[in-house]
């Protein structure tokens, strides 16, 4: 059966809030410079009022990773929970004026959509805070077996595991992707979330056909010191890993195949934010697309270097022409 | 049959003559600055005799490994050759001082030792002037099938190819080490080296067991025009490649096997000569001294971060106290 979709992301919907502020402005709203704080709904009402001429742009990892891979022509959807707040209609009305389905039953009560309010000081120094709100509440019930059905690839996003309820939906969503003999493919998200959840990854693994991760996630997947302990702990893993290094490229495996993928140079690096989501959006195309390994990871890096290259985790520059050029597509 | 050396490196004997120079001198005796030039024996003698202040160091790729080898534990043998003259006598007196054997016989007459004139102008550039000499006439007599079947590794420099004396003085070697089921290594040494000597070299790879190569080396061998098509290019071949990537470390492979190791952090790089050589040290004592590949990977690093923080091609710190204090010996 021809799938429909390349990919359907699962993940948290998420509308990035940016805008400029200084020093003084982070200081009286005690927010902690450089880093991402989890907030809640009281303090991302306090701080969004508080913001000065924001600029709304839809987020969330897998939301981004659709971005990308509609950005070089690939058919996505998206599932992943907002309410049907002015945050959720904007999140809503981003994916479809870029080609990417999104359906999912916006709540209609309950937490408010999920936002990640971002002050940007002149040092170009990005202070993060994240209310996760609505994007945590997705269940079982917004899974639809025969959307997920009806995508080559099933793409999840390892954030959502903190979350029961979308632990229940990842299994429902997993289970309709078999069913129909679909990949299944996983991303780690974050080191912290390795941590917290590293057996029940583990575990997860046997049902992964694929799988993405930054060298610091995998390390705290494997607890390996190192970057080869990592590589050597996967050989005899039978699924697809992708592992991104930074500035280093990637290096993607499949039991006894191993490629070594330099980055491509980028003249300045301006915002690393979504570069593993980007990654993770051209592999995928090219996945879906009957390239063989070492293209996808080309089509990977190559994602990545434009998204680094300017403020924001979706690309500005057709990826589609960028990749044309490059004579990957 | 235990070997009584770890290694027998074959390859040209090379004293390094290094002095301060400023612009005006490189000006006024014609060197090209910045690079390394051939010169001939009426140039090399002008130049020596017009160098101030001249500090003497034996060098030599295959010598500075054997240098690395005894600075880790290693027995070494160093097979080369020179003229009984006061830079032979030198380049032999600098391998008996570290406790490497070095039995070669003398040339009498002929062609003088081979040197290195190197002058440092205070920008830190270095620009070398080679005059190959005696090392050139290394031949068949000079191997002693013995010596060389007395190396659980014989390891050769691709410099040596270009002599056709040189090269039958291998084919000897390599046929002494084999007959025992000693292991033969060779590094490429040069990027152009590769591209005179391609297919011989490619034909040669049939009777190695292990090759080193920096990255422009091993794409020029395989006329690859990225490193992973390198790295695809060695997936049948049965040897053990240890492929170096500068500031990214290395890639070892073994068939299926692959270690992606790290670079070792290095606060300042002051002169990058001899990394490569220092490297292949560190692999080749990690080999004859029962460890895995990524051990091995992890022992030529560290050898090749020591070198690269100082001037000079041969380690000034001892490399076994660095591995001690690594956990690697």
């Amino acid at each position: 059966m021809t799938a429909q979709y390349d990919v359907a992301g699962l993940g948290n919907a998420i509308v990035d809030v940016i805008a400029p502020a200084d020093d003084a402005f982070l200081l009286e709203h005690n927010i902690a410079k450089g880093v991402m704080t989890l907030i809640d709904e009281f303090r991302a009402d306090q701080l969004y009022r508080a913001m000065p001429r924001a600029q709304e742009i839809a987020g969330g990892s897998a939301a981004n990773t659709m971005a990308g891979l509609a950005s070089l022509g690939g058919r996505g959807l998206f599932v992943g929970k907002v309410r049907s707040d002015r945050l959720g209609q904007s999140f809503a009305a981003s994916l479809k004026s870029i080609g990417v389905d999104y359906i999912t039953r916006m709540a209609q009560e309950g937490p408010q959509s999920a936002c990640c309010l971002i002050l940007v000081t002149p040092d170009g120094h990005r202070s993060m805070n994240t209310y996760l709100g609505a994007s945590r509440d997705i269940g079982p019930a917004d899974i639809h077996e025969e959307e997920i059905a009806a995508a080559a690839v099933l793409y999840i996003e390892g954030y959502l595991w903190d979350a029961p309820e979308a632990k229940a939906a990842i299994n429902k969503a997993m289970k309709a992707s078999k069913k129909v003999r679909r990949q299944v493919a996983f991303t780690l998200s974050d080191p912290f979330c390795v941590a917290r959840w590293r057996n029940e990854f583990r575990t997860l693994m046997n049902e992964l056909d694929i799988l993405f991760a930054n060298e610091e996630e995998a390390k705290a997947l494997f607890e390996a010191g190192d970057f080869d302990s990592v590589l050597q702990s996967l050989r005899d893993w039978p699924g697809v890993a992708a592992l991104t290094r930074s500035e280093d490229g990637c290096v993607v495996t499949s039991r006894g195949e191993v490629h070594v993928i330099d980055a491509v140079p980028v003249s300045r690096v301006v915002d690393t934010t979504g570069a593993g989501d980007q990654f993770a959006a051209g592999f995928l195309y090219g996945l879906t697309h009957g390239k063989d390994l070492a293209h996808c990871g080309r089509l990977g890096v190559l994602a990545a270097a434009e998204v680094i290259s300017h403020y924001g985790a979706r690309p500005e520059a057709s990826l589609r022409e960028l990749a044309g050029k490059a004579k990957l597509l």
